[in-house]
């Protein structure tokens, strides 16, 4: 038994990849209809589409694109190295055009399309599958805690990681809609997280899915938490190094310091294919550097609706705004992937 | 040696209290004539003086203006009970208030009127000279990091506890002047400090004073220290129960527990009078839930210059919006007072 998802975020037909604009959203419902391979990239780098697991499967539909015009070697090798570059931090992305490079080398130019249209679309089905795996595990911490106390379970989150970042039902949110499903009392604490607010796509989600929940700004985390108004914590992962170390979007490792101050759990939801057997630990995670004006200018709707953008410092203001940081292992109660709860320190016998 | 102060927060004349109108800036500078108890009460409350050391500081203003209009007691006690009730969290205003009604209580109400201005300005001249102190003892932290290593010394600060909030150069900022004014190469971390942005006071009043900084969302605090560049973080203080525990702005507790986790000193700058003896610890802090608005909406300014705001959540969206948090006294380095750097667990042998 699941909840319906209420708009899909990306779909394939013969000539184009439609995705849903999440730079639109929360305050325009728009679909874009991406028919190139540098459109798929700017999608991709403008955020248009987002989330990890998301943005995997949509640079998966860029290779499938990109082959309609040739399916030459040159033309794979540039599809590949140009949705390679769009963002560094999200490992998904890596892992589904490593996954494209490896069926569609070896086949003789002619079969290319139709193997990399299939092949993306097995992505956008294993994840789909995938999302509800993570919500069965995840749940199972959920209605624990319902069994033990009163009242609703109360979930925080961080980002968005839910059905908008994802094929499915998400990653982070997938438990979430799985305690829905199965009629447990829910709330979510969904934080803002500046400078991007991907948070008010947490809110509109949940609120498109019903779900509770109530929006806060990033700073309040410690004070609710220190209250005992957290039952756990679920955030997504743009990384898990070999380690456990997670990159996931920034302010995630303060929330995590958090939870182990008070003894709130802290878990991160995600696909095996977003840990990087190869990358040793959190040190070794390139962290996304974005343009200061994410800091600068804050976006939002005015009076009439219309979506509008206010300048907050001097566009000459000095900025730091990496887009990622990192969560030690230790600081991790587990690791909710397809195939259970994983200790964050013993993933290596994951490895494919 | 000190550095001039480029605009006067607070000043009293006989039928006035002039204040520079905090939420107009950093958009507009605008000074606003308070001639009434419940202008100064509403100023306070909204916001338009804030920062504990200034906030008491105008309570004291305010209950002399009341005192012109009449001095008898049912007066004086409507004054104090008001202003009292403007803000839970900051214990300067009730220890402002608490100064004047020791004064002005045992007297005829002939002689209320001069004794209130003459406390009020005493308040005035004594927190110009605890800032300064403060800003002494701060500075010997940092010279000492700064003969250590080469480079920039690298403070990370949190809301703004500068000369914008107090009347000389502030608590957690006057340690920053002092090293500006002792030819130490100094930049500030910058937090936006969602949800009311008073980073941004603190950007425009370093841009003002002319010392480098850079803004960040308050999410990068963790990261910015695990990479190693934070030197120290030193913030300012609502409350300091007496165990050492403080009531901050939201979000302290994040940098502290971050700092702790990264071996970052962290230090609060905070006058004596910041200390509630009375206040066994920090469970005992009230802490002030504000409007959900304040989550929901966000204030800039727009394309021509103009103060805006912009919505980015529903009305109806549910929020938590606490604007305090509390740090535990053993993530406290150090308590910098007007007396010296104290040891947050023994802080006892200070009470009056």
């Amino acid at each position: 038994m699941s909840v319906p998802i209420p708009a899909p975020t990306l779909s394939r037909d013969g000539a184009r990849v439609r995705i849903l604009d999440q730079t639109a959203l929360p305050h325009h419902r728009v679909t874009l209809a991406l028919d190139s391979l540098d459109a798929v990239a700017h999608a991709i780098r403008s955020m248009q589409v987002r989330g990890a697991p998301l943005i995997g499967a949509t640079a998966a539909c860029g290779v499938a694109l990109a082959l309609q015009t040739a399916a030459d070697d040159a033309t794979l090798e540039h599809a590949l190295t140009e949705l390679g570059a769009t963002r560094p931090t999200a490992v998904n992305l890596h892992w589904a055009l490593a996954r494209m490079a490896r069926v569609l080398r070896p086949l003789p130019p002619t079969e290319r399309l139709a193997a990399a249209e299939r092949e993306a679309d097995a992505i956008i089905t294993e994840d789909i599958a995938t999302n509800a795996a993570i919500g069965q595990h995840g749940l199972a911490l959920i209605a624990a805690i319902a069994q033990n106390r009163p009242g609703p379970v109360r979930v925080m989150t961080h980002c968005n990681a839910g059905w908008l970042a994802t094929l499915g039902h998400g990653t982070a949110l997938s438990p979430v809609y799985a305690a829905q499903a199965a009629g447990i009392d829910i709330e979510v604490w969904v934080s803002e997280t500046r400078p991007r607010n991907q948070g008010l796509l947490t809110a509109w989600e949940l609120r498109e899915s019903g779900v509770a929940h109530r929006l806060i700004a990033d700073n309040a985390a410690g004070l609710l938490m220190m209250r005992g108004e957290v039952d756990l914590v679920i955030t997504g992962a743009d990384r898990v190094a070999a380690n456990g170390d997670t990159a996931n979007k920034i302010g995630t490792y303060l929330k995590a310091l958090a939870a182990a101050d008070n003894g709130v759990p802290f878990y991160i939801a995600a696909p095996v294919s977003t840990i990087d057997f190869a990358c040793p630990n959190g040190a070794a995670i390139p962290i996304e550097d974005r343009d200061g004006d994410e800091v600068r200018v804050l976006h939002g709707r005015d009076a009439i609706g219309a979506t509008a953008q206010l300048r907050i410092a001097p566009a000459d203001t000095a900025t730091g705004n990496p887009a990622f940081d990192v969560t030690p292992a230790a600081r991790i109660t587990g690791i909710i992937t397809e195939h259970g709860v994983m200790v964050p320190h013993a993933l290596a016998t994951l490895a494919p």
